[in-house]
This record gives structure tokens, C-alpha cells and sequence, in this order.
């Protein structure tokens, strides 16, 4: 999407130099916009493991090209299996439990396995790592092009409205290569001219909505507020939401959703005001072995010091972190939770949107049958 | 109530030098303890407006002892009446829109009225202001003995069990005289030896949580936890919260609950997962003349700076103010919520606990039939 103008990924090789891969790095935002060169897989382990890049589809695309940069310093054919082993090692342990880095990398060796050639290698190593960042992409874009339907639903009833869509937490597409899933849909819409406003709840204790959803917004030129946690349900009372999109960190195969913690609340208050509430997800996401998101999804409890310290750009322009209460009050950190599928309207998945629940689910993925 | 052991109240007067109200200096807390010396009615105004003092309760007690202070300095009898006027007018300008205030001090002047001897006039404004105090701490211990009722039948179910109580925002003593509304059966069943556990919701964009009810209860010694607002959801799903007590702003005849922002989703949470939730509020803040408060209550849109920049100690243990979102992203920041009386428990006042409705609140206040 764009910055400044100019569109972007979130990870790419410019075809000038195809041995550099360009990242944002996405500590900084959204305070600055800083690219990063990469040149090695080493340097791309620790861009994962430091967070310069975040979110399931950019971690997976990062690794693929973190293989692809191991297969550029490969210098005798006979050191190509302990090569790329040892660097999918590396890559792999830098975020042990995200699924989608994992399975990047077993893809890219699976299908680099037997190839003898340096240099048949590298060309292939790059048009497979190409392939993955373009199917995360693809896979964002089709998310938007399906919910883009609800949103044009909403816009045909009263056309002159500007349409108000509450989202939480960041679902955009500096978690993924491109468009991301919650916000496809709305860059979708505003590309098709659809007028719409987005309320963007801070998303506290890390206020990834404050700081990218907020940036992804402003910089893609789509109007949007920014409103700490509590305010949504009070919007909704007034008739200032039209609908609610979140993203999805994992789905059970019965549509319960689980997402950044505050996202329950949410769904609730939109189901007390008849407001339609959406989760938008690849299908990978969903979990096919559960049934039951609120006994079954284990929920990540996260270091407290996230709660109670807090950072951000003091008047120099420099960033400082300061303690938000009592040094010595504890604090807890529950990282997500699950929104049960009796709130959630529906699902939108890259291959459609369906009911949240296991028929409508089955619907557009009969092979899980 | 205690602060470091020793027994406080918001606004006192020493016996030694009955010339001087203390107050604590809010603007401060957590991280600092003050307490200012008042030695005339002007400061007092000043430590109004600039909020040292903050609360309903303790801002009418502080302009009742601010009525006391100007009598101090009147060197004629022919002066008391316009002194005490202009000292009047002085302290209402502070806080324009605070009911609690203007009520205080027009009462004093009711009472001071015909007073024609300034000796008599200043121990009767010590009396006055002191009574004002007493009433509003012992209407607070009155909604404490009340709601502890709850809690002990909590505590008899099972008695080994600690009893978790989610609160939301600061409705504990420091905004009264003494005890608070939701606090007080909080410290009531404490002192009782009922083992409770209190989670803090910090309260954005203002954290009155995580500054005000964390200092409190940390200071008198009860085990608390600080959480994001977005927490308490889970914890409910997860039989973590055994009830919900939080104060009220404003209240309809008929039950409905104005309260901090936020307040409704905490209420919708409770109401999901069958957890008991009350609000703790003196009849004063009943408007009896409203009936639907989603309609009625006019919600104060405050300045969209308190949700972009927040402050806190930076390591040096000085304080700072840092932005957190892009700084073109515009913010929008309700202060207030309204939870419909369908989602309260009970309502816990000076004279009791009834039902969330008309009936219930007419039982406890026949004269307002």
C-alpha cells in the first residue's frame, strides 16, 4: 500500500539488485519510516527475532527470502544441504512458535532439495521466495475483494454516508507482504471510492492500532480517529459504527475467534447494538482440530512491564519510556482472547465469506469435511 | 484510609492549628506523596482549578473549608457578607459544572447567613465545613457497610476463596473525603478479613486506574493487579472475576449508569458471563428527572491530546509526556459511557441496595414517588 505516495510491500527485492532485500523496519513506526537492506540470512534471522518485521505473512515471507539470501553465499555444490539446513535452523529459532515461519522455510528446502547447481540455486531460490511473498499478497487481496461486498451493501443503502468501520489491534498490510485481512477490505473500498471513516482503537497494553494501524491509515490517506479501548461501545450506542472488522490469530473449525485481547468486548457491544462483526482471516489461521476457542485456544500471558511502562516520542524528538503507575503495583498481561462464534456475523476468509460456525465454514472448505 | 499505615483523609484540619486545612496534592500521585498546607481561601480555589483536589465528594468538602478560610481573614463585621460573597463566587468559578461544589458552598452561606460577629462566624463556618466533610465520609462508609453485604455472601460460598472484584476508573477515596463509592466495600470487606483481590482496569485515556485506585489500594494494603482495559473480558470468561463494582457520574431514575468510558463493555462482559456487576454511587448523582439515559445524558467530548500523549516517570524518576500515534492522526476521546440499567446488578447507595430500576430506587427513596 502507499506511504507518501509511493506504493510499497512490506519486504522486496528491486530489480536492480536482486542480492539486497528491502524491509520496513517496522520498530521505528510510526514515528519514522526507515527501510532496511538486508543482505545475508543472518541479518534476516535477526530481523525477525528483533521484530524489525512482524505479523504471520511477513514472517513467513521473510524467511523464504532469508533462505533465498543463504543460497547467494553458497560456494561449492557439495555444501548446499548443510548450508541451507544450517541457515533454516537459524531462521526457524528465531520465532519458534510462529507456524507460518516454520512452514515458509520447509517449503522453500523441500523444494530446493536435490538441486546440485549453485546457480540453478539461487534462480530458483529466488522465483520460490517470489512465489511466497506474491501468494501472501494474493491471498490479502482476495480477502479485500470479498469484503469489499459488505461494504458495498452498507454504501448502496445510503450512498451519500461515509461509512464508519471500527477495527482493533493492526490487521493491515505491515503484518503481512501486502493489503493485510482486516484492513483489505477497507483499502479495497476506499479505492473504489467508497467514502469511509475508521476508528482505530489504540489496542492497549502495545497499541499496535495507535501506532500502525493509525500510520498504515494516515499514510494510505484513508480518514480515520484513533480512540483508546473503551470507546467503541459508546459509539456503537450512537449509531457511529457501521461494522466491525478485526483480524484472527487463530480460528477453531466452529468459528470461534481468537484475537489481540479486548476484541471479545468488542464483538459484544456490537451484537448489543445490532452492528454487523466480521473477522477476516487467511484459512490458515483456523485450527481444524478445535471446537470449543474459549476451553481449547491456550492464551499467551505476556510480561506485565508492557502494562505498566509505556513508550512514545518526547518534545526532542527522541523516544523515552515512562511508568504509567505505582512502581511496585503488580500488573498482568493476558495477550489475546476468544470471541465465541454466536458474535461473529461472519468470516472472510481469501476464498469468500461464510457463517461462523462449521457448516458455513465446510461451505468454502468442503475438503475438511 | 491508610497510606503507608498511617490513617487519611483527603482534606483535614490539625487540632494544633485549626488556621490551616491540609490537603493531598493528587496532581503528584502515584509516584508522589504531597500534602499542601491551605492557608486562605484563594489557594483553595487555585487547588481546585488546577485539580490537586479532584472528586465530587472532595471538591464540595474542599469549597465548604474554603468558605471556613476567607472567614478567617474578615476584620469587620460589616464585611462578612460581602467577603463571604466574594470568596463564594471565587471558589464557584473554579469548576463551573461540579453540582457537589456549588451545593457546599451555598450551603454555607445559608448557615453563615445573619452572623454578625466574626469570632462566632469562624467557629461556625469550622463546624459547617467540618460537617460537610464527616457527611461525605459517612455516606461513603454507609455505601461500604451496604455493599459488604455482597461480598460476605461471596465469601460464604467459599470461604477459602479469594474474591475477585474488576473495577474500573477511580471511584475510591482519594475523590471523596474518605472510603470512596466502589472502593469502599472493597476496604470495608478487607478490614473484615475477607480475602479479596481487586483488578485494577487502568482506565484510558486518563488512567485513573493505574495512577489513582492502584495507589490507593496499594497504599491501605490490599492485593491488586493493574490490567489493560481490553482485559477484563477474558478474566470473566475464565471465572477470574467474582463481581464488578464501579462508581457512577450520573444516574436515571430508572437505573441507567453514567460512568467513566468503558464502563458498558465491562457491564455487557459481566452480563455474558453471569458475574454480578454494581454500581456504587451517594443519591446525589440520581437525576431523578431522567428516564433513558442512552438519550438524555450529554457525554463530555474532552480534548483528543489526552488519547494521543501520555505521561508518566522516565527512569530518572522525572516526569514526561510522550506521543504515541502518528502525530497528524486525529483522535476522539468521549469521556463518558452509559451502561442501561438491563445490564446492573443492584445499585448500592447511602441507604442501601436495590434493583437497577424505578421500583427498586423509589423503594429505597420513597420521597421521590
Amino acid at each position: 500500500m502507499k506511504v507518501g505516495n509511493k506504493s510499497y510491500r512490506t519486504i522486496w527485492v528491486e530489480p536492480k539488485n536482486q542480492n539486497i532485500v528491502h524491509v520496513i523496519d517496522q520498530r521505528f513506526l510510526p514515528h519514522q519510516f526507515i527501510i532496511k537492506e538486508i543482505h545475508g540470512h543472518e541479518t534476516m534471522a535477526l530481523a525477525i527475532k528483533e521484530m524489525w518485521v512482524r505479523g504471520a505473512g511477513l514472517i513467513g515471507a521473510a524467511g523464504a527470502y532469508g533462505i533465498y539470501l543463504a543460497s547467494l553465499f553458497i560456494n561449492y555444490a557439495d555444501e548446499i544441504p548443510i548450508k541451507l539446513n544450517q541457515a533454516a535452523q537459524l531462521l526457524k529459532s528465531t520465532r519458534p512458535t510462529a507456524v507460518n515461519l516454520s512452514w515458509a522455510i520447509d517449503k522453500m528446502l523441500e523444494k530446493l532439495r536435490g538441486i546440485k547447481n549453485k546457480e540453478e540455486l539461487k534462480a530458483k531460490a529466488f522465483e520460490l521466495a517470489t512465489q511466497i511473498a506474491d501468494q501472501d499478497a494474493e491471498m490479502c487481496r482476495n480477502i479485500g475483494l470479498h469484503g469489499l461486498k459488505i461494504i458495498e451493501e452498507l454504501h448502496e443503502k445510503n450512498p451519500q454516508k461515509t461509512i464508519n468501520i471500527l477495527t482493533h489491534c493492526n490487521a493491515g498490510w505491515l503484518a503481512f507482504v501486502d493489503f493485510g485481512t482486516a484492513l483489505s477490505p477497507i483499502y479495497t473500498a476506499h479505492i473504489k471510492g467508497i467514502p469511509i471513516h475508521v476508528w482505530v482503537d489504540e489496542t492497549r497494553p502495545r497499541n499496535q492500532g495507535a501506532s500502525l494501524t493509525a500510520w498504515e491509515l494516515k499514510e494510505h490517506g484513508i480518514p480515520h480517529s484513533i480512540i483508546a479501548d473503551n470507546t467503541g461501545g459508546h459509539l456503537m450506542q450512537h449509531d457511529l459504527v457501521d461494522m466491525v472488522i478485526v483480524g484472527s490469530d487463530r480460528t477453531t473449525r466452529t468459528g470461534d475467534v481468537a484475537n489481540k485481547i479486548g476484541t471479545y468486548l468488542k464483538a459484544l457491544a456490537a451484537y448489543d447494538n445490532q452492528i454487523p462483526f466480521y473477522a477476516a482471516l487467511p484459512s490458515s489461521t483456523i485450527d481444524w482440530n478445535l471446537r470449543d476457542g474459549i476451553k481449547e485456544i491456550p492464551i499467551e500471558e505476556r510480561n506485565a512491564e508492557e502494562v505498566k511502562y509505556i513508550s512514545g516520542l518526547i518534545e526532542n524528538g527522541e523516544s523515552e519510556t515512562v511508568l504509567l503507575c505505582p512502581k511496585d503495583s503488580p500488573a498482568v498481561n493476558y495477550g489475546f482472547d476468544v470471541t465465541p462464534a454466536r458474535l461473529v456475523t461472519g468470516i472472510i476468509t481469501e476464498r469468500g465469506i461464510c457463517k461462523a460456525n462449521e457448516n458455513g465454514i465446510l461451505e468454502l472448505y468442503p475438503e475438511r469435511k
